[in-house]
Parts: C-alpha cells; structure tokens; sequence
C-alpha cells in the first residue's frame, strides 16, 4: 500500500522492536499502519537483550542513539536487561541520555475491557516527571549498615514538568490539572514541585487547579477515580501511581506510554516482554499500537490517529477475533487475525469518540546550566554525617571539645532525624550514622568553607565521617530543614 | 458496668480523643468497651491542635508523652496541625519519640461495605516500615534551585520491620509474605530491604516468601488483590500502598492502624478530624474502634477482641442503624444510634469469621548504637557536589588543574546522576548542581581523610561546594552506585 500515495510527506521514525513479544506487537502495529497509510517511515533500531548480550552495557547501541537523535521520534517495544548482563535498564539510558523528562500515560476505559470500574468513564493523563527524583541513582552507603539515596527535585525540572502537563491539558481541551506531592513531609523537594505549581498556575487560567498529597492520591484513585482529569507528580510518586491507574482499565497490557523531551520523544508500550509467549503468535499489540496513535497525534497526524484508533475502538467494542487476554469468553484468536479485523475496521466509528487533539506545546528551556542567583547567602553552618558505635552523649561530648576554639559549636545531633543530642527523652533507635549539626558562631556572608574545613579536619582525627552538607541561607532563608524533635 | 467485675485486672491505655470528631468516636469506643466489659482503663491525654495552640511545636505534651511511656499503650483519635502552628506533626512526633517502626494496616473486605471489590474476600494486612526512609526529614537546599531529601535504610531497620511482619503473619496464620520494594531502580537503599528479606526469609519456613517492585505491586493491588496476604515495604512505598488498599475495602473512614515499637504500641484510626461534621453526633466510630480491637488482641484479650468485632460485623451486614457514610440507601442514623446497635449485638455471631490470633512476638534489638565492623575498609575518592554555572566542559577543566599535584584526580562530572564529563553525548539538561566524582591515586586503607580535606579546600577557593561524601569500600565492594552512562 505504501506505493499507492507516492507524494506523502513521510516521518522517519527510530523503531526498536524489542525483546520477546516486541517484533511481534510491532509488526502487527506497522501493518495496521501500511494499511491506513499513516506517514511514517520506519528505521528498525537494536536495544535491550541483544545490546547487552553485546556487552554494551547501556543496552542502547550507539546506532541506536544516532538514530533517534537523527529522528527525534522512537517508537519502543519492551526491552529486556537479561540476568547477569548491564548495571542499568536500557529504558532510563534512553530517557537520561535524550532528557525526555516528560512522561505521559493516558489511562481511558476502553469498550469491551470490563473491570471493576467499568461504565464509570475513567478518562485521564498521568504526566510522570522522568528524569529527577531517587531515580538520579545517587547512593551511597554511609556505613556498612546505613544506605543512603539522594533524591534531587529542582526547580527548573518542576517547572518543566508541570508546563507540560498544563500544555497536555490545553492540547487534549482537559479542564483540571491535580499535583499530587509529599509536600506535607519533604517540604523542600516535594514542597519545591507544589511551590512551582501555584506559582506557574495563573498563567494558564482556563484550567482548574487543585493539590493533592500523595497517598490521598492513591486512595482516591480507588475510590473515585472519574475526579481526575490530569495530574502532574514526580517521579517516583508517578512510577506507582501510573501502573495503579493502568490497572483501572484494564492493565499494562494495554497501556501506552509517551516520553517527551525538547530534543526527542519516544512512544512504548507500558508491558514487558512476556517471554513465555514470545515468537507463538498470541501477543496483543493494543498498547504499542495505542502508543503509535499517540506519536501519530505528537507529529499532528490528527486524522489518520483516530482513523486508527475508531478502528481499533470498534473492535474491542465489537469482541470478535479479539487476542486470548482481550477475549471475555477465552475464545482468543491470534495476534494475526486480530490485527486483521482492525484492518477490516479502518474507516468505522465506534460509539467511544476519539478525544479532539490539538498540539502539544513544550516550553523550551535555554541550553544553558540553569541558576538562579540569590540577593543573599549566607553560610551559618554544616552537617557532618559521622559513623560512630558511640552513645548520643559520649559522641556529644566529644564532638563538643573537638569544636572548641574553632569557628563553629555543636549544635545538635540527630540520628535518623530524630534529634538525640541534645537528648529530649525519646527512645529512638541508634544506628552508626549521626547528623552532627555544628552552627558557625559568626555566620559568613558567600560561601566561605575555610573553618569548615579545619572542623571537618580536626573531626576526622577522631571520628569517622563520610558525608558533609553546608549550611546555607539563601535570600535570608534556612535552605535546610530541622531534625524531629528540635524545638 | 465497671464495677460488675471488680475482678478483673485491668489494662491502662492513654486514651488521645485527638481533634474534630475524635472526641466523639473515642467515647463511642469507650462506650462499646465497657459494655463488653473490656479490661481496658482509659487515661485521658492531650495532643493535637489543642497542644499546638498551647506553643507545644510538637503537637504532643510532655504529660502525653510521659503518660504513653508509662503505660506503653495508646489509642489515638485524629490529630490536627492547625495551619500556622507546629512545622511536623504530632502523628510524626509520636511515632519517632518512641520509635514505633512497625506500622499494621490490615485491609479485609467487611459485610456490607460495597465496594468495585465486594465478594473478592480482599484480606490483607500490610507491613509499613514507619520511622526511616524519607520520612527522616532530612532535606538542604543544594543551590537556590536543586533541593535534596535523604532517604536512609538501614540494615537494622530492614531486619526490624521484616522480622515484625513475619511475626504478625505468624500471628495471624496468614501463609505468605511478599516484600515490595524499588529494588531495580535503588539498588543500595531499597536493594537492602530485598536482600535483608532474602537473608532472614529461611528462618521461617512456613511462610511462602516473594518479592514485588512497587509498582507492579501497586498494580496488581487494583488487578488482583486477592493474591496478597501480608507485604512489607518501606515508610514511602507503604504509605501510597496502604492508603490504596484501604480503598479497596471501603476507604480510610473504616481503617484502623498499629504503630508497634520495642517501648509501645499506638492504636489509631486513619482519617482525618473531619471538622465538617464534628460535633454533630453524625461521626462514625468503625476505624477507631477497629483500631481498639486490634489493641485488644496485642494485650492477648482475644475472646474480648473476637465479641467486639462480631458485634461489629453484624451490625455492618445487617445494616441497620448504621452512620450515614454506611448507610447503603442513605437514611443514616447518628453516632449514639449506631454504637447503641453494635452494643445490642454483643454476643452474636456474624458470617464472616473473627480470624484466629495468636500472640505477636516483636524481636527486640539491643539498647546499643547498631554498628557492624567491616572486616576491611578502603577509601578510594570522594563526591564533591558543586554549584556552578559552568557549562560541564569547563567545570572539568577547572577542577582537573585545581587536583593536579593533588592525592586524587578528577574521575567524571555527572549532573542529577548523568554523566556530563567526559561527555557522552548525551542531550541533558544541566542545572548548577554538579557531582564532581574524584579518585584517591592510591586507595587508603580505614578511613583517611587528610588528602580529601586538602582538596575540597582547594576546591572551596574557586568553586562553590555544598556537599561531600566519601567513595568507600567495605569487605572489598564499592560502597556506592555509579552514574548513568558511566562505563
């Protein structure tokens, strides 16, 4: 079919199949594509199994970076990271190293997948920051006990994400944007994202705008899940609660997903590689066909995406020749003849509108390193994280005279976060890993590190110490929080 | 009825009635307990907004806290942070003051709750790690635009929690238990929590054991809930997970908790003060009740515990008088009505039967700081986190002159956990918060900090340091991850 409309402007696209079910689900997405003449062209990729087995230990080969580089468009099956082979998943090599910061994942009720939620109308986007987070992958062990991982939010990355999620909601004519935040307990990180929420939220006034905590979020999700509309979140928080919403529908199985950055965007299906079904014809290819539909819609090919999704709409709706996990009676057909009936279907409508689409906007931002300078800093103290199988007093004490005649004195030292020096009669557990909080008896103006070094030296004469945090203020704010417990 | 057995011995409890309607549903429960003569003396205490507007910043009053530490019991209605009082919350202070690290959130499906979920037979219990994790507060603004939150795992905390929630399913006869963690994502911190289940699993061998990422995990909760019994997760996962389950059986409005610790046992309902209808006599008492069941059974009262819930059950499944949040066909009655029935039904039997406990056995942990002595110990660089405005290019040039002559060298450069220097080609978005990863020439043996203080000095002469951490080796393994696109 492709030589029958010769003059169509072509987009080339970076497709890796992937591994197990992956060829398959994507040569049952290119079919339905040839035959609705949707204008893309494809340029078939490695990544995942074969990559590593490769000893790349990216798993993404860097033809495969190329590529996507030289398109700026991917669509992805599942990649696999087999035992034994790459310290990473391919997955996050491909979001790090393109900055595709934006995650999107579409959860709508399909015709024909009966759920517990069923006939309710679940319709919403969960727009998932990618990039920030625990998933930086900081860690480092303290002590031999005590593992630590950083979670970094910044304000740049916050106001990115929500950006986009407000331009997804103006593309996809969507009414309310939630921002679903832990900005009740981390009130730097979490509270940064909810900070920038209501401070970038007035520029877009046709969309309403709430704030939800978290775990709310989730409880919610289950309980009235058709008050969403769109909800923006950071990452970790987005990881689970985009796989709980997938499960209202219908699950994973057909979950599309979309990774979006300035300089590229990739469209995959949310499932693995189901292994145990690979190569016999069975796979459902719903969710990488729904992604295609999506970067369909992404490259503004409105027409032909619904074209496609109406098809497919009306065969979910319809129950014939459906794959074995979509089939309500059992009566599963192959992933063949249900890509067939979706051909035959091209061109129907179902009684599911397709939603109306309009371009999606993302702010670009300067291709500088973001930095905001502050009218003033102050540096007023330091936390040395110090391994010590002392008591709270014994270490207090020392700790004490150690800081005597320097620059700084021991203010407090807290264990977990809880404070234990001085003690407020708490029963907290102690492990070998205590915040020593020292305050500078002059705060500096700038960030002058000298006295600071010569209590971290002195400190390190007698003490373990593996980790250490200035103190600073900026615009004459505490820019740290205090342990539990201080007053 | 107190005085009909005079008898009895009695077990004192530091009653919080707590803010909103907890007065009411605290008497309601009090009500109850005596009319089934439970052997339960209450010892009115203070805590929440009262305690706030008093300028107690943590919400709890020493008399409280003295009071819990005495008798080593509580049962706590919902607390309020009145807005413009108190920076954490009592909820949060009470758990840390006495190290209450196990947090039990039992999810069953109860007679005449309908739910997308009724007759499914949902009976699960999940195992929240309660006092570590990010919850330890411990966050620094990096630069005025990066903010960082620790989360800390231990491997004390890890055993504590895993031990608590193989106890509680031995406890409660329940067959299997299955840890939830990041594992895949963060290797060293969650990655502790799988390997610390994998270690302790075999000691009990009458529990089936597995593992699950959290988000699957949050998945499977709303595709199939019934496959879990008992799960252990950490403080952040277990919160999002506990509030979803939850909803998955009727919501927080029925959910009781335990906040289980070497020194004492907090009993609490889940929701909120609801301040809406405080005072009206329209609350329902069902969570907090549950909560003082659940109490019952720690202090080995079980028949008590067994008659309450039955009454409780029976009155749910018959539906008469029931509040109007239970009230299917909404002609509710008040909070006297409702506790009027249940107390009727003491002494019936419902369908739906009290499980079978036994005593919970929590392992105690020494009264010492935790440490564990590696047999060696390296230190082979360190991480020196910068701010800057530099583009990653320059920023390694500067740093590899200013460790020219010095004990390390500039090993790479990576920004939110991508490597930037050397460049991989990769399109990241910088922001001014650089780790700046340097390598001792010649690895130290123990814990040598000389060489590392004289070059975060040098750095400190040009460059805008905020944080440091060590790069150790313990028994032989590197202590730390590497970041993405590092070799």
């Amino acid at each position: 079919m492709n030589n029958t409309h010769p003059t169509i402007t072509k987009t080339r696209v970076t497709a890796m199949p992937g591994d197990g079910i992956g060829p398959e689900v994507f040569d049952a997405t290119r079919r339905i594509f040839e035959a609705a003449n949707a204008p893309i062209e494809w340029e078939i990729a490695e990544a995942g199994a074969e990559a590593f087995k490769k000893n790349i230990p990216s798993g993404a080969p860097r033809e495969t970076l190329d590529s996507i580089a030289r398109n700026g468009l991917a669509l992805k099956g599942p990649l696999e990271t087999p035992v034994g082979y790459g310290a990473k998943s391919a997955n996050v090599t491909l979001r790090k190293h393109f900055e595709l910061y934006a995650n999107i994942r579409p959860v709508r009720e399909l015709p024909g997948i009966k759920t517990p939620f069923t006939g309710r109308g679940i319709d919403m986007v969960i727009v998932r920051e990618n990039v920030e987070d625990v998933y930086a992958g900081i860690e480092h062990m303290q002590t031999p006990d005590v593992a630590q991982c950083l979670k970094l939010m910044t304000r740049p990355g916050c106001e990115r994400i929500i950006r986009a999620a407000f331009g997804l909601a103006l593309a996809e004519d969507r009414k309310k944007l939630t921002c679903a935040t832990k900005a009740n307990i981390m009130k730097l990180t979490e509270g940064m994202m909810k900070r920038v929420f209501e401070q970038v939220g007035p520029e877009y006034p046709s969309i309403a705008q709430d704030h939800i905590i978290i775990d709310n979020c989730a409880h919610q999700l289950v309980i009235a899940p058709e008050q969403f509309d769109v909800i923006v979140t950071s990452n970790m928080n987005g990881d689970i609660i985009s796989d709980l919403a997938a499960g209202l529908v219908g699950g994973l199985g057909i979950a599309p997903s979309a990774n979006l950055g300035d300089h590229a965007a990739i469209f995959e299906a949310v499932h693995g590689s189901a292994p145990q079904i690979a190569g016999k014809g069975l796979a459902n290819p719903t969710a990488l066909l729904s992604a295609a539909i999506m970067m369909l819609r992404h490259i503004g090919a409105f027409e032909t995406a619904a074209t496609i999704e109406q098809a497919l709409f009306i065969t979910l709706a319809e129950g014939e020749n459906l794959t074995g996990d979509l089939s309500p009676r059992g009566h599963g057909v192959g992933t063949d003849k249900f890509v067939g009936q979706i051909i035959d279907n091209l061109g129907r409508s179902s009684n599911l509108a397709s939603r109306e689409y309009r371009p999606l906007h993302l702010t670009p931002w300067p291709n500088l390193t973001a930095h905001t300078e502050p009218k003033s800093r102050e540096l007023i103290g330091v936390d040395v994280f110090i391994e010590s199988d002392l008591s709270a007093a014994d270490l207090g004490d020392s700790l004490t005279k150690i800081a005597e005649g320097s620059a700084l004195r021991l203010d407090s030292i807290s264990n977990r976060g809880v404070q234990v020096w001085p003690s407020t009669g708490g029963q907290t557990f102690l492990v070998d890993h205590f915040d020593c909080r020292f305050m500078l008896l002059t705060p500096a103006e700038g960030n002058v590190p000298q006295g600071i070094a010569d209590l971290v030296g002195k400190i390190g004469q007698n003490h373990a110490w593996m980790h250490v945090e200035k103190l600073q203020r900026f615009d004459g704010k505490d820019a740290f929080e205090r342990p539990q417990g201080e007053g």
